[in-house]
């Protein structure tokens, strides 16, 4: 077993074991992917990134892959694949000659 | 390497061939992945979550994790650990007897 | 009519001219609120706010009302009236002696 | 003075009298912005609309529009111009034949 399968795993039985799977709709698995990526953004609001608390930031970085990790599984998903393909359409996407040093989308490159 | 180090390294190479560490510092790697999952929650906008094409879903995701492994990446931290101490702080957050079947916040249980 | 009417007004008749109110629950509202916010962010990714185009800060500024407007048309709820209790509640969790100077949550000071 | 302004003069006083505008550059007023949208959209999460209390949506719908009223303020718009400007903009990307009962966006028409 891979090491995000046996994640995934751990994060389904704690689901599992409260019988959170009834709330896990994937929109909603999508709000709260979104909620706590925002929790991580706040760590963030009014202050440089150096006084930032990394305890704060590590906590919500684990909420965000929970909840991503459990919308990948609802569809059967297998992550590793997912970002191996994103990788290869972003090189198409932003061609290393073309995006080097500019940090425009690849629409206005 | 782990699976997670590998997919790391992969994200760092793209990253680099194109020198986009300059742009990368940690705030601005919390807002892309804010702005990321946002793009996701959009798939799921104004419609059931049946009608949402499987493929748009994949590449938010991909987004999505793709900015968090870079985040996890420039604090050092090994994201299954972070992800292994959380489930264990959850446990603590959220009994099994008094959370089972509810989706209220551990401090409305 | 006050100058909020007015434009709840203007906004509901663009709504209704293409009927999409069956689309606008609270629920969708809420994440279109979200998502032009993200899209609003993402104005800032990468970059100094110096370097940010103000044409598109008021295009997703406008996006940003505009659903606010309508979530708060859904609740009857007279925005003026929603913003002054705030700020009469953030009076007392904000007292100035211990909030002056400071970027803490209240929760904090 | 209409509506708006009277607003934002009573958000700006609140501001000033605590001595915030030092953390309100228009980035993070881009980040707060989201992020209290973010907290809007978590009344919704894991429920259907009708059991969300009206209480909390009235208090997240004001911390966005104050923010954004902030936001506005920082660069000198006129909110009611820049609302109507974009509905103006709308009608042209949206026409009522083509969107009329569709929720798809405009480059999807």
């Amino acid at each position: 077993m891979t090491q995000l399968q046996q994640l995934t795993d751990l994060l389904i039985k704690f689901r599992d074991a409260r019988d959170w799977k009834q709330f896990h709709n994937p929109k909603d698995l999508a709000l709260a992917i979104s909620i706590e990526s925002s929790e991580l953004l706040e760590a963030f609001l009014w202050k440089p990134a150096e006084s930032v608390p990394v305890e704060k930031v590590k906590e919500e970085i684990a909420d965000v892959f929970a909840y991503l990790v459990m919308l990948a599984d609802h569809y059967n998903l297998d992550l590793e694949q997912v970002v191996r393909e994103k990788v290869q359409q972003n090189e198409v996407k932003y061609p290393v000659d073309k995006a080097k040093g500019k940090s425009n989308k690849y629409n206005e490159l």
